[in-house]
């Protein structure tokens, strides 16, 4: 049985860190998949960790971790506010998927209060910085074992 | 003279026939081309058929197809509710296009009712399943004898 | 078992091939009776065709059909964007229904973008002009040998 | 003086039991009628029961209604939603209106949220099924006394 | 070559004088007949003036008119609001057609502010009671010298 | 088996009969009580009749209701149309449950046409003054027997 | 008792005949006050004839017109639209005042389909030229004698 | 220095375990309290855990949370999307407040998808059932340890 | 004749001072208190003032105000822009009665820009911080004189 | 240093007394001058009090005030609600301004709801008649000495 | 054949470098003036200097340029959000037009997105500080050449 | 120090010169890129010249000029709408950039007037052709002097 968790990480989160430190502070992308290994190693499981900037490529990983994964987590960062395609994809995805978002985005834009993202997965957490990632992973291990 | 109609399909319909069922039925995507294939062939066309989750190549194939082809089928699932860029792709396209879904857009989400790609092509056939490839297809052999 | 398919024609239609011909064409509705008329003996139905300017006619004539026919193709025009009584007509009507547009209603005002038809039938075709009802006397057709 | 009520049902009122029971119930409009013209004769009153499909004839009936009548029920079903005509037929209707619906209007589609004959009317009775009318018709009979 | 204007009227015009006289007056649907009777006579027309309940045949009278006559008055009243079908058949009118309204709409409810006929007519006088449809009497007559 | 129907009142009903009389009418909270207890008897029930203008204890007595009660009558006053914790508590309320207004809402101001608590109960009963309870009451009686 | 007529025209109408004249016509603001002149004198009135491209001046005129005219005839051109400092001014004015238009505003812009004139003036004449100014003129030489 | 956790719960949270099953689960507010407490033992705190139907309530205990605590949980249930009062409690409080919903409410109805909440808190978690109050009371130990 | 001018506050006002400073200034609302106290005493009026948390009693209060007072001010803080209970308290109340905010709500968030108490209160005064009340003071003590 | 408040009135306040006295009262403006400066003697302060119907000419004299005075008092009427010139010669005013109109906007038609003023200024004082400019002069006055 | 550019500028620029530098910086207009002489004369051109603060002024300017001009420039500040009086002049003027802002409209306030300038002009330059003058003086002088 | 700007052109801009040449003219990209670096080269730069059909290459280019140049000017086209990837992307970007458009967007469909880009860019040029990209190049040449 898979006990690989994807990780998967949307449009400019690679510049994690440089960008906007102070919306979403000086974490890099890295330190997070870091973190993320080593938690999930504690909860039994890998991770597969991906970060692309493009949408098509989004959705054709959330189609291979339904293929291949045992959960899912998303911080699908702007295409949460544009991507029926996404929806699409997640929606036809069999595991359980949480979003995560490392800012509170009820805080932020108008634009970023909605999202395409949240009515096909299962939970969302949202505001916690990489802590979130984290909590993720312990909710889907809560999930594989019940 | 051209003989080729392009059938180009959008984001997540890789996954027809697996993906909620209960809303596109169990044909693939593969019956689809081979059925395409085959009507076509009785009406004296060839098909180029494609399938991308990627906007971008979409837009690209479209561009194409105006170039190579006699007429184009376009599915373009999510995309039809969010890519201007398919808009004016198909804008500039010089040859009839016809839009079609599988299932019928009106009876499903809000966001679903409203489509780029309706304004700039010739005619849209929605809800009638696999056939509605079948009718477009005739559709754009009747208008090349016209 | 009954071999009818109903063909209904709302308001204005009656003006075909005189009014907004830059819209609409210079075919006749009579043109296009018969050729429903021929393709549907053709495929082994006959048609029973209605125009009428009167929404409650309209509403009796899906109620007739539900009872007397084997399928229904609705041409509601101007109706199609305002009437609540006809779709709830469409909503209890049993036998297999397909709403046409000679036009390609997208490409007009706002006003025409929003159909009550819509959710109420199996399919729709738009913008292929009087071909349209020829499809759809096919995709009918078909529904019954399936 | 008068002493008939007029009972008013609008478009696909005719079709009720067989149509969409899961909203509408088993009982036909003969049922209700019936029920009417037994309760209606308990309070000391005359019915004059009508359906029809067009909302030219229900605006002509309400006119009619203000002639002849002590009272009205109105169903306007599908017209209740769309229909200026019937709210300027109530507004210059000189004897009590009640509206009545047998579904909860509130727990359905949006469109039917809103209706154009409640602010034209004493009041309205609804989600109470067949029964609504009964309780109409005593109030409109308490009306009288009072 | 035609010398009659037609003069439609919509629903519950029939009302005229009885019906919410602080709206519109006192004067009954018979008079205005009468005044542009008169009126058109020293112009060198005739007329013919109708009033319905029902918009069908509100929609074919305007078709008639396009046909038979060499203008048009329209006091759609109700349907003004609510009525693509008649926009539709203005639409395709081919004489010069006047809105007329006895109250000034603008000062009514919201759901009067808007109207589907006055887009497909060549103009509109509103709020000038009885004596607007004299005023588009003159103005159709002048039309047809110049 | 209990016998006791809730007939619960929200903000600002104890004012009743002095309030904006123009709106309400010139009867008492206390009228109202006496005249439901009187029909209610007649009918082989008991009621417990309350007023709060307290949102939080209107929440709480629909809780005790679906508990204690047979019936539940609900006028929320302007709860009605802010209260989405009275939608919550009379959705997990499992007795039948009727909304009235003493007045016709939809003749007030835009704020009060909309209701939280309409698509949560069984139907509604509104513009009928004091009567409305007692028909409520006479409804919920035969839902009892039925 | 004054005899005099206001005609107040807003901004860009000195451009009348030059600007737009597919949308305007040939005709000069001077044309226009020199038909109004005739036709007042006919009727036994005098004019008062003025253009402004400033709004506060506007204001003003329509305040004067309320001291020393028996009538006013406005076409506040694009202040119609976005003036509620004139609609205030018609709102104080104790005179009959009418709205002309040259064009038929509701087939033009959206922006264009709002007038702040209309809810305050008497009634409204659009869309018939400069025709438009003569209508309203007789209109208030029959108010005069009313 | 204070260990201990507020955990704040809104109106029919009392009810759980019995209300709507299919949506909040079968878990009571007894068994989420227990939880709590264990898992806040293991991280070396204390809990106070309040539930209340009155909103007023609800506000002065957040201002006791940010007097008393060490940090905030609030499941607010439906005065999360209607309550000022709150927003304005949690915009002052200085401790660090985590909002929680057992569903995921933004599957559910339109009125659900915006919280007054969100823009007041730290972050959200959703969509996890009871184990959310978990994951926020592990996020709120390891800010303390920060 | 009763003296006496009841001063009501809304919810969290009691953290005044304490609460975003840079909002509502450094003053407690006992310094207002005191403040009101002195100024109601030269103007020749006792003050009863209040602060609650509950909207439910701050209706009871308004009631109570209306039986007690020569005048009312009321600062309803986040209850001003979503309590329709407290218009209709305010609408029934029969003494004058002023809103008054610390701050100038239109400078901040969109949902602070509609007051359900401004279109039932006499007069409103903002932005100008405790000196609001004292103003409120005076205007209510020449309304007495008047 | 300067002592003078600038007292600003924009378009038909010339009228008050005259317009709509139902609304604004039957005080002339000159009756508010001289209240005003009678009220602003006893503060220690002198008045340039005006009045235009013109919008950049109140747009001129508050940027004139910002140089020249030590406050200022701006009822802009109608321009309140539509001159965004008027918001930005607020906002790059250095002195504090307050907002006064005669009636309480709020009880008035939606379209004075929104104030372009109201964000740019320091405070408002509505529904106080003439009062509320002699409150506006004290607040002024304090915030002088503070 | 003129060699005249005109460059008009709306309300509140000539505070330009006073008000809100850190919007508008410390250029003044005079700055901006002998910025545009020095580069026009450098392209051959004369300038036409203006500011104004009243609309109709600035709808007068317009239509001298239309008359004088080779070409315009226009920064019409808070008239370009609300002016339809300003977009009817540009409409009717032949020469070409380039709207210049000196901030970045887009990041400022919601209702500075919108410009009835921008469908009446050639093209639009902002955000680019004084600059954006000069930018619009070489576009113009291009446009001569070509 | 970098001397290079990159220019980055977005869908369906590799058609110019063949696609809807009424709207965007006869010059194709590679003349606007010759234009460009001739243009460029006059003011000490070079340049860097990329179009694509994909939303995420273009938000890797911008990520990789914001590294890499001294500049950025940015066509995004169709993605200008819809891409709030590119508006992150551009928000993270340390160096000057500038949006341009061939034609004047607001000229144009009602979803072509709204840019994600807009607000995070420094300035925007539209409808000036080819030579917005010249004078871009110029905006951004002075910048680095300055």
């Amino acid at each position: 049985m898979t006990r690989t968790i994807y990780i998967l990480n949307g449009p400019n989160l690679n510049l994690l860190g440089a960008r906007e430190p102070e919306i979403y502070g000086t974490q890099t992308l890295e330190d997070i998949r870091e973190m993320c290994a080593a938690r999930a190693d504690a909860l039994g499981f890998a991770i597969a960790f991906h970060q692309t900037n493009n949408e098509g490529e989004l959705v054709s990983l959330v189609q291979e971790a339904s293929e291949q994964a045992a959960g899912l987590i998303l911080n699908a960062a702007a295409y949460t506010h544009s991507s029926i395609a996404l929806h699409d994809a997640l929606k036809s995805c069999t595991i359980p998927a949480i979003e995560v978002h490392l800012s509170n985005i009820f805080t932020r834009e108008d634009f970023r209060h909605h999202s395409y993202v949240s009515p096909a997965v299962t939970g969302m957490i949202c505001g916690l910085g990489g802590q979130g990632y984290l909590l993720a992973l312990e909710a889907l291990a809560t999930w594989r074992k019940a």
